[in-house]
């Protein structure tokens, strides 16, 4: 199932469920595609296709019952099930992404940092423990991760990615501003704030 | 020509150029859509096309002089434009942004801060000002700024946003988890870390 979907509408799948969580159950016991459309300004037959691909069925001119298109969802996402990842470098962003309470809603836990300055090593940081970038392979093991937030500096991001790769991670979520190579097992995907702002700030012109 | 871009094809601009700058110029002298797609892993068709909204062009068989291709990339960007932007949001995530010194590669410059908390306000985080939310309007005039980064806690974010819109501002990139909505003449897009890491996970599975 995962194979089929496009990675496009994947990212789409917690857009509808983070709006379907914060709507007054009550309210909407059921809930259309066209609503869902309306309320997120998409277009309907787009949600209906993204929504297809989970277990979720609606019915015609009723829509969905809230809460089962809620649960197709969070199946879909793993929600239910604990997945453990790691920061790799404890500046700015890491630190921030670290006291981050958000991910609990996805089932995932950052369960610890590395980092490769010897005054932050041994330390904890919002309750994780930070430990040293030599120790990936027994570290990851020990949490049990199999992902990484990368926001290390951009000179070492790709030296690092590969002690990663090395180590046996599968997928890193990367803040540097590089393109990181990357083997063929691996998934790694990019947030570069100040680039998306440039996107933003050339809409605007 | 903005109009004529998609936002898909925009928001690979800044991935060239990043890739572009970092080149070694003296034995790049040309770069080719073939060698540049290789690097990205991305197809040569859709970097040819990308790289056609801008004004470079390529010779057959040579490819792109690299210095113009940089140069047409930032024109396009409009990088050697100074782009005022604000934070709205003085916790973890904000203050980490504040000092982040990746913007000025786009040539956006953090001006200013807002929040609500009085024990901020009137402080300087990353030696830059944090106004109070109550002054947006004068705040945004004052450092002749149309762009905020909002990372306000999710339950505020829609209201807060509604104060930006109001005092004039034209492009939100928001870190809140929720969809704001927001009027036509405003530009919002979102970053959800906790998301993409949940979309990450399930390719992973």
């Amino acid at each position: 199932m995962i194979n089929e979907i496009p990675e496009i509408s994947l990212k789409r799948l917690p857009v509808y469920l983070n709006y379907l969580r914060n709507l007054d159950k009550e309210k909407n016991k059921y809930i259309s595609s066209g609503a869902i459309a309306l309320a997120l300004g998409m277009g309907e037959v787009l949600v209906r296709k993204d929504l297809a691909y989970t277990e979720a069925v609606g019915r015609p001119k009723i829509g969905y019952l809230t809460e089962e298109l809620i649960t197709a969802l969070e199946s879909f996402l793993h929600c239910n099930e604990v997945r453990n990842a790691v920061i790799v470098g404890v500046g700015g962003i890491g630190r921030a992404i670290l006291g981050y309470g958000g991910f609990k809603n996805y089932g995932i836990e950052m369960v610890a940092a590395f980092d490769s300055d010897e005054k932050k090593i041994g330390t904890t940081v919002a309750g994780k423990p930070v430990l040293s970038t030599t120790e990936f392979k027994s570290g990851l093991k020990q949490y049990n991760a199999d992902m990484a937030v990368l926001t290390v500096p951009a000179s070492a991001a790709q030296a690092v990615a590969n002690e990663l790769y090395e180590a046996g991670i599968k997928a890193i979520l990367n803040f540097a501003p590089v393109q990181l190579t990357y083997p063929k097992h691996v998934i790694v995907r990019n947030i570069d704030v100040a680039a998306r702002l440039a996107v933003l700030s050339t809409l605007i012109k």
